[in-house]
């Protein structure tokens, strides 16, 4: 196998940002590289690990490895789904590898799910490569769009898609390059004006609490100035950086508890789920103390 | 600086094994060397890391990271201590850097500490490059004992020593080198036999559910057979493999539950800490359905 990217080097693909995550870095041994190309939005590679199957790349950063994407999928899909109600509309707004599609549609109340990813070459290296994660991209209930997901909320919000969503997932990139805008207030105020009235959001939060626990406190910030509730919690993934990524959910009804489910799983929805079920839904919300003072601090000084 | 380790490459220090962790490389960025030497007992590394503070790797494994350790101590100390009523008298088996004994001296019911360290030489890097871990070392309370954990508990059994423990925890470095036999049958059988009739013992486990939970069934498997009640936990540190160790916990005295704290910190204890509080306890038991599964299934066949 020639190395054929810039971040392998005899055949270990490794992981490294100066600005996201300085002095620290994963590797994960690379059996062969499956695909790597420049696409209209991002750098794009898919390579065969060793011991966690077939690995998605974009600008660098690992998005997802077959063995534990479930992890992630799973908890950014069920905490917001069975939080809510009855969840009928949903809209996921990147994520075009498949994986929160995948979940989204194991829930029987769910009607329909709109994915909205920007980059086509995500979706079809997806079908390719993640045949495990896209395999729902075709079920009768999904819909894609094929363009911006921030251009997708404001015609949403002036009404040249009239359409309102019950849970609305943000399973972007990282906060740079083609998802730089899904991290500010703008984008937290169209999802808010995209949700009917009882709805949840959930967005990826790029970051955890012990890498850049001050971006989260902003960010967590920007959640509270546009939504009545906001909360922090997380799932582990031992291919993200650190271990573990932090997830931000949402909603502008009081009376709603998001920290514990609304409904529980059926069996038959439990026996689909590998990672989530309603005890570990409401441990994810609890944090080392040092991160839950920091973060749930809503007067502090920065 | 010269690299004058095999783990270390061009100013990056990596943990590879193939035995323990293939195919996946954890690294961080070294500023400089403090100490590498062999000691009787093992390879023993101290360097200045970027962004994690001062390093400690024996036999090319990250044991504590200042940035970080108190994750681990914090768990691995206050887990078993706050679960018992009234903790007096505590064993610490290896640990000799120090962190555990420092959390241990926070509880104001315990009166005696023995730490037990087979290798001088860790206790004296402690000293010398982590003084946040070994400022407790010297505390009235604490006794060291420099000898062979295992033979210590054998002297207990045998009424060598005429002491037994509330609360003894397991901090050893992993089963490959002098910690090799703090993973069977017969320590478990040594450390009950070393417990008062309400003690409570946990044991680092040396893996995670990401790793290799065969190995951590098999060690739930020996601690059932030994004890009867034993659980699994876990705590999140990012300079371990996948970001997380597990930790596991044993009694004999069925009335006890030790997933959630039977005291509760008082103001003055918690404010001490920055990881452990009494919701984390509980959710550090709580885990994804799979590993759940897996872990708790006593009648497994392997």
């Amino acid at each position: 196998m020639s190395s054929q990217h810039p971040s392998i080097k005899e055949n270990w693909f490794t992981e490294l940002s100066d600005e996201h995550f300085p002095g620290q870095g994963f590797s994960l041994k690379v059996e062969r590289i499956l695909h790597h190309s420049r696409s209209d939005f991002q750098d794009v590679l898919v390579f065969e690990s060793s011991k966690y199957g077939n690995v998605l790349v974009l600008d660098g950063i690992i998005q997802c490895a077959e063995r534990d994407e479930f992890a992630y999928q799973e908890m950014i899909a069920h905490v917001p789904l069975f939080a809510h109600g009855n969840p009928k509309n949903v809209l996921v707004i990147g994520g075009g590898d498949g994986g929160v599609i995948r979940e989204v549609v194991k829930h029987d109340c769910v009607e329909k799910v709109t994915l909205v990813e920007i980059d086509k070459t995500v979706i079809d290296l997806s079908r390719k490569f993640l045949p495990g994660m896209s395999c729902a991209l075709d079920h009768p209930k999904v819909k894609i769009n094929l363009c911006d997901g921030f251009q997708f909320l404001r015609d949403v919000a002036h009404a040249a898609i009239d359409e309102k969503y019950d849970v609305i997932i943000t399973d972007s990139s990282d906060p740079e390059g083609p998802a730089e805008a899904f991290f500010q207030t703008e984008y937290f105020e169209l999802l808010k004006a995209a949700l009917n009235p009882s709805g949840i959001v959930i967005a990826q939060a790029s970051e955890n609490v012990w890498l850049n626990i001050d971006y989260l406190r902003r960010l967590m910030r920007i959640a509270h100035s546009v939504f009545q509730k906001a909360d922090y919690c997380y799932t582990t993934v031992p291919t993200y950086t650190s271990g573990q990524l932090g997830l931000i959910i949402c909603s502008d009804d009081c009376r709603l508890s998001i920290t514990k489910p609304q409904r529980h799983p059926s069996k038959r929805e439990q026996d689909a789920l590998k990672y989530y079920n309603p005890e570990i839904h409401h441990a994810s919300f609890i944090l080392p103390t040092w991160a839950a003072r920091l973060i749930n601090d809503r007067n502090a000084n920065e």
